[in-house]
């Protein structure tokens, strides 16, 4: 299944990647009509009238790149790092063998190995991308209610893992 | 000046609002239109047919409240408590004495006092209300980039505030 990207998805996702320093944010979707879609959303502010109106827009978005499949984004990522990308899901349910955020906090401290933190919208990650995954992310335990939008995980789990600690 | 109020904005923050156990979420704006949109949103999703298609949203959007001032909004806090509410400016900027996420999250941990977080959207929240204000929180720090959405404030505020530390 493939889910619909939304113009909030792609602006506050690449604004907190710029906040926390990551080298790029990858939407992934088959589907060319979405494609074409983030495409020309990001020609728009990057390199359109919107680079002019709004310039912290085109420092976020610069950030974004647009992947048919995982296996595609995870290949180019290795390809320009020279050395194999860590893919690491994340979700909203425990998962056998979860890495703490912790513990992923620490790995991400080696700067000589690219990581792939990926997120899924609509229904999550499939359990095949999982098990694909070299880390499966802990979740974000709530009070009891785990349904955060995509774009407010991102936001906590990039604090989590790359913010400063107080 | 008011900024309007997307649905974007009440459902992320509903939902953080639920995940972090807080007991209400406040709309503040003037303009009589918005009032009634953010009505009829929360009308839709908690007695409306949205809450049989998605129970979840139910639980989040139970917890918004509307109100045309902060004051007007933070009058209905302390009378609930029958205690004054404190105050707590965000910002994406410095603001001389600040208080840290760490003293503040000591603050809450009394749970005798209201307390009530502010979020501006748009330009931010004017310096009258921070100025107004019992307490004005540190910034997020970014990577010398500090253009987070509003929904994505929240989510790490809360999550700094209220989420569990590991």
């Amino acid at each position: 299944m493939a889910a619909a990207v939304t113009n909030f998805d792609v602006h506050d996702i690449a604004r907190c990647a710029k906040t926390f320093g990551l080298g790029g944010f990858y939407i992934i979707t088959p589907l060319k009509s979405q494609i074409r879609l983030v495409e020309s959303l990001i020609r728009h502010w990057v390199e359109g009238t919107g680079s002019v109106y709004n310039p912290t827009r085109k420092e976020s978005l610069s950030l974004v790149r647009v992947s048919k499949t995982i296996e595609e984004a995870g290949q180019e990522i290795s390809d320009l790092w020279q050395k194999k990308v860590k893919k690491v899901s994340t979700g909203a349910s425990r998962y056998p063998k979860c890495i703490s955020f912790r513990d992923l906090r620490e790995l991400l401290e080696d700067r000589s190995t690219p990581f792939f933190l990926l997120f899924g919208t609509g229904w999550g990650l499939t359990e095949e991308v999982k098990e694909g995954s070299d880390y499966v992310l802990a979740p974000i335990e709530g009070r009891g209610y785990n349904h955060l939008s995509v774009r407010s995980a991102v936001a906590i789990i990039l604090d989590r893992l790359l913010g400063d600690r107080f």
